[in-house]
């Protein structure tokens, strides 16, 4: 866990007012070019410092001989040095007091022998400096909020959302940032952990906890000798802030492949689940599932309750959900009699089945029929979540801004499972997630959206109950 | 089973020389606009035919009052009226020797009582008249071959592809078809099944295992009283173009939406997995492996074996993968000791652990090493595909022209998992495509299309053996 004046020198790092690149080149395929040209791309607005013993410039940007030389507050160093010379250059940041350094190098415990010893020497020398150390062998951390791309993955980010990612491999700490922005969710701070000779995931956390911009915290574990700790503090953090947590190593075949990347043991798959189900944390199994479930959190209201209703105009896609929310242990409860008699009475002498799922069939196609439905359905009070089933025609405009006028006006969520591609259905995703409404393309996603806002709803009266 | 003579007057129903629309409408919210604006915006060269009693012109095409009037060739009608006229409207057709028809009405079968007479009503009209009967309760069917959109879904679609829909549910299979244009996967026929009044899944199977332009058939079922001789067929078929098979209703709650939809019970979702293995059809579990399995099996050669190579500059996404491939029952055997001695060659005095997958980690990055490596692990006599794993970075060039080169000079097939966005990522895509290597940017996408591959080269080796 991190002392108060730990955190505040993290989040000094997080929105430094200098930066410095060590090991900065003009080699374009090396990572000390590449972390350079991230800084630039990535839009930072505050000072960056290139340090290299002999070039003048790099990228137009004035290159500095070493630190020294720089004269002026650095909060952030991004360390592009090999293994060994990652560990010298500490001294130097502790003596200009630079409050965190990434340590993008690999060769440590993650090649095993002779790799510990050195990761104890680099931990050591952090701590000795007071240095706060990200990776080693991580791609960086990001906070986009301030234009911070401190990564070796040269790119500008989406700014302003209130997802923060923490990341064992930055791969797939990359997938999370890909899919997020093809599903128009705004990240916040990304931090790759990679080997954690000093920072952990309980301290990420414990960051990511107090950090007001962030709303939604999801956790990438490959494996940890420390989960307990971690797991008691999501639990903890996830009374205020969901934690969704995704865990690698379902099979052993992964397991032994994760021995020998960031030099931990994946550890037991079920134990993991056992723990996580033990402390009500949300666990998700993929990429996929772990954006579905983010964005959710951080768009829509929470629901009072798990009773989800249903309304679609064709039945197949929501027999699909009904299958992947039952999986999720999800219910889809029958509809009241008064909703029931309200539904009958639009339908009047239209052949339909009166229940949840509510199949409007072409009925449902109108728009003004369809509010009426959805009006009908969150009346209910055994409904706490609506599901809007839609499939694009050009004919027929979706109601985007007024069913986030309806969810707000009976206070439940609901979540939009649309069936289409292309500009059109752009725009109505940005209507709906402008207004709360979590907006998706795919069976799965959907469902892991909805079970989410359950899941979290339902922690939520269980502490108010208590 | 179809006759002869019924396959080829489903043939000409497909390319047709007339269309018939039947109930076509000014108003622009019906069904019977839609379908003839669809006709019109997906490009059909040949004749349309607009049938209305009064109107003159719709969208700018000549109405005729009845069929009798049109003079020409009409192989395929749509039928956009109720329930009780498109009964009464097929002997007109069986009179101007209409081939098929397709009805979209609703009100039959899946409405439960009534609606079970009307339904055989219906198929007896269409055997009197010798009509094949697509539907009811269908979107429609496509050729997107000959721009041929007989839906109410006014879209155009990309032409020139190898894969085929049957779909039980029109909704569904706007998602496969909405999934597909995603991936950059073109389609050829779609044929939404609806109620199965005439033609049920085994007629329109036989069909496009006849259609020399189809090479995958994916099919979308709900439920079916007459699953065995579907599966009998499927897996008859399969031994030269490969079935793929989604099941609806693996949940007791789904099953209950089900009932009320198509007019049949889904039945006991694992007595249909265990007939599916039975007969080992490819069985998935929802759109997106639905339409990665087709992707894959349309575009890359078989693999002759199931051993599978894997080479990433990232651990993290092919821990994920190992993960998702081993739950699918496939492998990721050791390297030869001849591929381990070239890879320790390339890598002199690196660290790496010499392993499959290999993480080859920033020494991969580099164009010419990560062909080296790809070279080294497509030459080992027990790897029969390769996965190549990529990040995205705008200062390195993504190899896929090399990569096609590889896959052919060694006639083994490549799968590709990328994991990046935007304008660039499509141009990789399309040349990684377009050279017979299948393109993913998801980890459970990818497992399904290797799966596929390896699943589909088994059962050729099984057969060329016995």
């Amino acid at each position: 866990m991190l002392t108060p004046e730990q955190l505040a020198r993290l989040d000094q790092a997080f929105n430094p007012r200098g930066v410095a690149v060590i090991g900065a080149t003009t080699e374009q395929h090396r990572v000390g070019f590449s972390v350079l040209e991230s800084l630039l791309v990535g839009g930072f607005e505050g000072e960056i410092y290139p340090i290299h013993p002999r070039h003048e410039t790099i990228l137009g940007k004035r290159v500095y001989p070493s630190l020294a030389q720089v004269g002026r507050p650095v909060d952030l160093a991004i360390v592009a040095l090999n293994e060994r010379a990652t560990i010298d250059i500490l001294d130097e940041l502790g003596r200009y007091d630079v409050k965190a350094a990434v340590c993008v190098a690999g060769g440590y415990s993650e090649i095993g022998e002779g790799g510990e010893e050195l990761q104890q020497a680099l931990a050591d020398a952090a701590a000795r400096n007071r240095v706060l150390l990200v990776g080693p062998n991580t791609l960086g951390v990001i906070n986009a909020r301030v234009g911070l791309n401190a990564t070796f993955w040269p790119e500008r980010l989406q700014t302003g959302g209130e997802v923060s990612v923490i990341t064992q491999s930055g791969g797939v700490g990359q997938m999370v940032i890909c899919k997020a922005q093809e599903e128009g969710l705004e990240l916040n701070k990304w931090i790759g952990a990679g080997n954690r000779a000093v920072l952990d995931f309980d301290g990420l956390l414990q960051y990511l906890a107090e950090d007001p911009t962030t709303s939604v915290i999801a956790a990438f574990i490959e494996g940890t000798d420390r989960a307990r700790s971690f797991v008691e503090l999501a639990a903890e953090v996830s009374r205020e802030k969901p934690v969704v947590v995704m865990k690698a190593g379902r099979t052993a075949q992964s397991q032994a492949a994760a021995l020998t990347h960031t030099g931990s043991m994946a550890g037991s798959y079920k134990v993991y689940q056992d723990v996580f189900a033990q402390f009500r944390l949300l666990s998700v199994p993929n990429v996929d599932s772990l954006v579905s479930a983010c964005k959710a959190l951080a768009l829509a209201p929470l629901p009072r309750g798990g009773g989800i209703g249903m309304l679609t105009p064709s039945a197949g896609p929501s027999i699909l959900l009904v299958d992947a929310l039952a999986e999720l242990g999800d219910s889809i409860p029958p509809f009241s009699q008064k909703t029931l008699d309200r539904i009958a009475d639009h339908f009047k002498n239209v052949p339909v089945v009166l229940k949840n799922p509510l199949d409007a069939a072409a009925a449902g196609y109108a728009t003004e029929g369809y509010l009426a439905l959805a009006d009908a359905i969150l009346d209910d009070p055994g409904i706490h979540l609506l599901v809007t089933i839609n499939l694009d025609h050009k004919n027929r405009r979706f109601p985007a801004q007024e069913l986030v006028a309806l969810s707000r006006q009976h206070a439940k969520p609901i979540v939009a499972l649309f069936i289409g591609h292309g500009e059109r259905v752009l725009a109505y995703r940005e209507a709906c997630q402008a207004g709360g409404i979590p907006f998706y393309g795919s069976v799965e996603e959907a469902a892991w959206g909805i079970h989410s806002l359950v899941h979290q709803g339902a922690r939520h009266l269980a502490e108010g109950a208590g």
